[in-house]
């Protein structure tokens, strides 16, 4: 009986309403009353492509476009966390809520992320497209499902009756 | 706020190690102190072979091999659950759990049951193979968390000191 350990579980968070429905569940599901669990929202920025500040034509580019991108991964950010806070705010006062930012390759930051953090569960959301898609979609979740070591739990758009 | 709503919860039961890691982590983490969920183990025996009563050479065979693989089968699901029970029965007083047994591809006969019971979520073990296993096995947890509309938590034996 183990009800007072601390679990940290990593909430891997996006622009989709399928990773909103994740954390919903999460704290439905993941956070009874009076547990010292400790939810961590991890957001994965995109790489940075390497600009030059000249174009093509070997004209010096006016403006700073690295700063314009990272004003803008900012703002998506920002974005992200201010949706992420609308699902759980109703919960925060009894949970311990971390924010994690990480940057490259989702499904590869993601995996790092879990393993360096030590963390006791990945949840994610997921596509539920059609037959076809589904070969190529939800290929991040499928990639840290067989990556990590700790339980994976993966969750789908539930119909809005359910 | 929805602690008091019934969750039903499905763990897929069957010989390995790993259905067992899987079904001590759903008691652990999905069933606190004063919930009303319900734990389904679901153990899936396999297609029931083709038996004639003649042999190769055209001889009746003695004996009756249905029974006997019915006699077999029996004390294998005998077997997993009786080893269910040794990791449940700590938090018996508190768990509704119920057994369900089905019969043909695992992966496909899981995925029904989940659909039929109107689960919540589908608890399953896997493997933890090295690259090249990875392709062809823990494919039934796969299979089933690209398939089932319920959130699907798959669970890898832990290191013992976890």
């Amino acid at each position: 009986m183990e009800e007072t350990k601390e679990r940290m579980i990593v909430v891997a968070v996006d622009e989709s309403e399928e990773s909103m429905e994740a954390l919903s569940w999460s704290l439905d599901n993941l956070f009874p009353y009076g547990s010292n669990n400790t939810l961590i929202l991890l957001y994965v920025k995109p790489p940075l492509p390497v600009y030059s500040s000249l174009d093509a034509a070997g004209f010096i580019v006016t403006g700073d476009p690295v700063a314009a991108l990272k004003k803008y991964e900012y703002e998506l950010v920002e974005s992200v966390m201010a949706r992420s806070r609308t699902v759980y705010q109703d919960y925060e006062s009894d949970i311990n809520i971390e924010r994690r930012i990480g940057r490259g390759d989702a499904k590869e930051v993601i995996c790092k992320a879990v393993e360096k953090l030590r963390a006791n569960m990945l949840v994610m959301g997921t596509h539920d497209y059609g037959f076809f898609k589904r070969a190529l979609l939800g290929s991040v979740s499928e990639y840290c499902a067989k990556r990590v070591k700790c339980p994976v739990i993966i969750v789908k758009k539930q119909p809005e009756d359910n």
